[in-house]
C-alpha cells in the first residue's frame, strides 16, 4: 500500500503506535513523559516545570510557494506555526533549532531575509535560536523544533484530550482571513487597499497566540488546539482525542470582517475549513470562558458545545438548529483530491 | 552571491551570527544558555541539570541513497547521527522528535521498516520518540531533533572550544571503515565475507559513543567532537573553536584493520578524511587520557597534540616528523568539487 492510500492521518497513527514502544514506563524517559505523539506538542515532567517540544516542516511547493510568499514571511511563518503549537499547550516557547535545506543556487541574500523574518518573530516572542543544520536539497525546506515550558504551579497542560461533554467550544480572534488571503494572492483577486493589507497579513504574518494560550491554562481550560488545518478539522482532532462529538452553531462563528464583506457565500466556508488562522480553539465551562473573555485582549467567541457521543463527529447547525452542510474538510497531506 | 559560492561553513557562520541576536542575555532564554550555535549540540542550564538539543537532517540523494542504504538502516542512521552529537557533548540522550517528508507513492511497508530501524536504536539507547510530523515531498527527508541532559554534578559540557595548547588528541575506536564501506557498496568492490560484513556494518549501522561521551566528561575532558565529516575536518572545527592548531602523527592513526588490509595506500586517507565513523575525537592531558584508556571498553588512541597557534591548521606528520600531504578534506555541503 502506498502512503497516498493510507493518508496522512493513517500514517501518523501507524508511526505513533510504533513510537509508543519507545515510551516504556520502565525507562527514565518514559516515566517522565506526560504527552507523547498526537497532540500539538509533546510534554514531560522536568524537575520544577513541564517541558514541551514541537516540530514542524515548512517545505517549498508543499507548505508554501515563493510565488506568493516572500522570503521574509517564509521565515516568519516557519517559526510561527511552531510557536502556535506551544501556545496550544499553554506553554511559553523558549528555544528553537532550525534545520535548513536549500538548493546551492539559492541567493545568500534571500536566505538572510528569510532568517530576518524568523529572527523578528523570535525576538518578539523571547525565543532564542540556538542551533540547527544546513543541507543541500532540490527545494527549500525549513524544519524547526521549538522547546518550551510551563511554570510549575500548573499541574496540567492544554491537550486535545481534555474536553468534557457539555463544555462550551470557543475560539480566539476571527477566522477565515488567512485562507482568504491565500485565495487573494493565488487568484490575484482585487480588493480595496485596506482589505488587501489585512488579508495579506493574515496569511503571511500570523501572530501565534502565546499569551492567550497561557491565559487559558491559568484560567482552568483543559482542552485546546491551534487552528492550522481548519476549524472543523481541528475540532475533529479534539473530538477524537476526547472521545466526544461537537456541535457548532455556524451563525456564531466569528468570520473575519474583511472575509464576510468580500467573500459572500464562501466566507463561512473559509472560516470553517480554510485553515492557517493559528487562532486557538478550546473548550471549557461557561464560567471559565466568561472569565477568560473579561481578561483576554482579543475577542473570545463561543461557537458551540461538546456532546457525549463517541462517534467523534462535528455537526454544523444554524441558529434554528437546522443542519448545515460544508463542502470540504481541512487540509490533509497525501490525500488525493 | 549564491549559497554554493559561500559554501556550507560560510552559510552556517552567517546564520549563526544572525541567530546570535536572539540570544540576548536580558531574556530568560539567553540568560540560561551555555552553548548556542556552532557545537555538536546546544546547551542551557536547567534547574538541576544541563539540557542539550541537537538536530540533523538525513535527506535522500544528499545524505543517503536508497541504492546502497536499506530502509531500516536509513532509520537507524538518521537517529544515530543525532545521538552521536549528544554523545560528543558528554550527554545522555532522552527524547527525540522525528519529522518525515516523503513522496506519496512511497510504500507504507518501507516507512514501517525505516521506523523499525530508528526504534531499535532508540530502545537500545533509552530514547523515547515523543513527537514529529509528516509531509508530502518529492524525496525522502528525515529530520530528527534529540534532547538530552547532563547530570547536575557536572558543571561543564564537552565543547569544541575546550581544547588547550599541549593537550593530547585522542580518538575512540578505529577509523576509515564507514567510508570504506561506502566505497565498497558504491563501487561494488568484492572482499571476503567477514570484511564485507564489517565494512557494511560500519557504514550502515554506526553505534553512537554515548557511554564513552559520558565517561570523557566524568574523567575531566573538556573538548570533544564526533567524527562525522572526517578526522581532519572535525579536528579543524576544534582548532577553530579553541583558537589553536593541531599536529597529527599519521602513523598513530588507528586505521580500521579491514581497511588497512584491503585498501592499500588509500587506507590512511579514508581514516583521515573519510567521515561518518561517528567515533569521538577529544583532547586532554596525558593523565586524563591514560585514566580513560583504563576504564573505556573501546580502544582509545593518542594521535597527536594541540599546538599554540591561532592559525587553526591541522598539520599531518609521519613518525619521523616529516610533513604528510592529504589529498582532500572532509565533507562540506554546497561546495563544488
Amino acid at each position: 500500500m502506498k502512503v497516498t492510500e493510507l493518508g496522512e492521518f493513517g500514517l501518523i497513527d501507524l508511526l505513533a503506535e510504533m513510537a509508543y514502544r519507545t515510551q516504556d514506563k520502565q525507562t527514565p524517559a518514559g516515566q517522565q513523559l506526560i504527552i507523547g505523539i498526537g497532540d500539538d506538542a509533546a510534554a514531560w515532567r522536568g524537575n520544577t516545570s513541564i517541558q514541551l517540544v514541537t516540530v514542524d516542516s515548512f517545505i517549498q511547493d508543499v507548505h508554501f510557494s515563493l510565488d506568493i510568499t516572500p522570503w521574509k514571511e517564509v521565515g516568519w511563518k516557519a517559526l510561527a506555526v511552531n510557536l502556535s503549537d506551544i501556545a496550544a499547550m499553554g506553554g511559553m516557547p523558549r528555544y528553537a533549532v532550525v534545520s535548513l535545506a536549500l538548493p546551492g543556487d539559492t541567493e545568500v541574500d534571500d536566505i538572510t531575509v528569510l532568517y530576518q523574518g524568523m529572527i523578528e518573530l523570535a525576538q518578539k516572542s523571547g525565543v532564542a535560536i540556538i542551533g540547527g543544520d544546513t543541507s543541500n536539497a532540490p527545494q527549500v525546506a525549513i524544519n524547526i523544533t521549538v522547546l518550551g515550558s510551563i511554570q510549575s504551579q500548573h499541574e496540567n497542560v492544554l491537550t486535545r484530550a481534555g474536553a468534557r461533554a457539555g463544555d462550551r467550544i470557543a475560539v480566539t480572534g476571527y477566522l477565515g482571513a488567512a485562507s482568504a488571503g491565500w485565495e487573494m494572492l493565488n487568484k490575484k483577486l482585487q480588493f480595496d487597499a485596506e482589505t488587501t493589507v489585512h488579508l495579506k497579513q493574515a496569511f503571511l504574518h500570523p501572530y501565534p497566540r502565546i499569551a492567550e494560550g497561557q491565559l487559558l491554562l491559568e484560567q482552568g481550560v483543559k482542552a485546546a488546539i491551534d487552528i492550522s488545518d481548519g476549524l472543523v478539522s481541528d475540532l475533529n482532532h479534539i473530538c477524537q482525542a476526547s472521545q466526544l462529538s461537537a456541535r457548532i452553531d455556524v451563525d456564531s462563528v466569528p468570520i473575519h470582517p474583511d472575509v464576510r464583506i468580500n467573500f459572500g457565500d464562501r466566507a463561512l466556508e473559509l472560516a470553517l475549513s480554510g485553515g492557517e488562522d493559528y487562532e486557538l480553539l478550546f473548550t471549557g465551562s461557561t464560567e471559565v470562558i466568561d472569565r477568560i473573555r473579561k481578561i483576554a485582549t482579543c475577542p473570545i467567541t463561543v461557537i458551540g458545545e461538546m456532546v457525549a457521543d463517541k462517534e467523534s463527529t462535528v455537526a454544523l447547525v444554524d441558529r434554528q438548529g437546522n443542519p448545515f452542510k460544508l463542502r470540504k474538510g481541512g487540509w490533509e497531506h497525501f490525500t488525493k483530491r
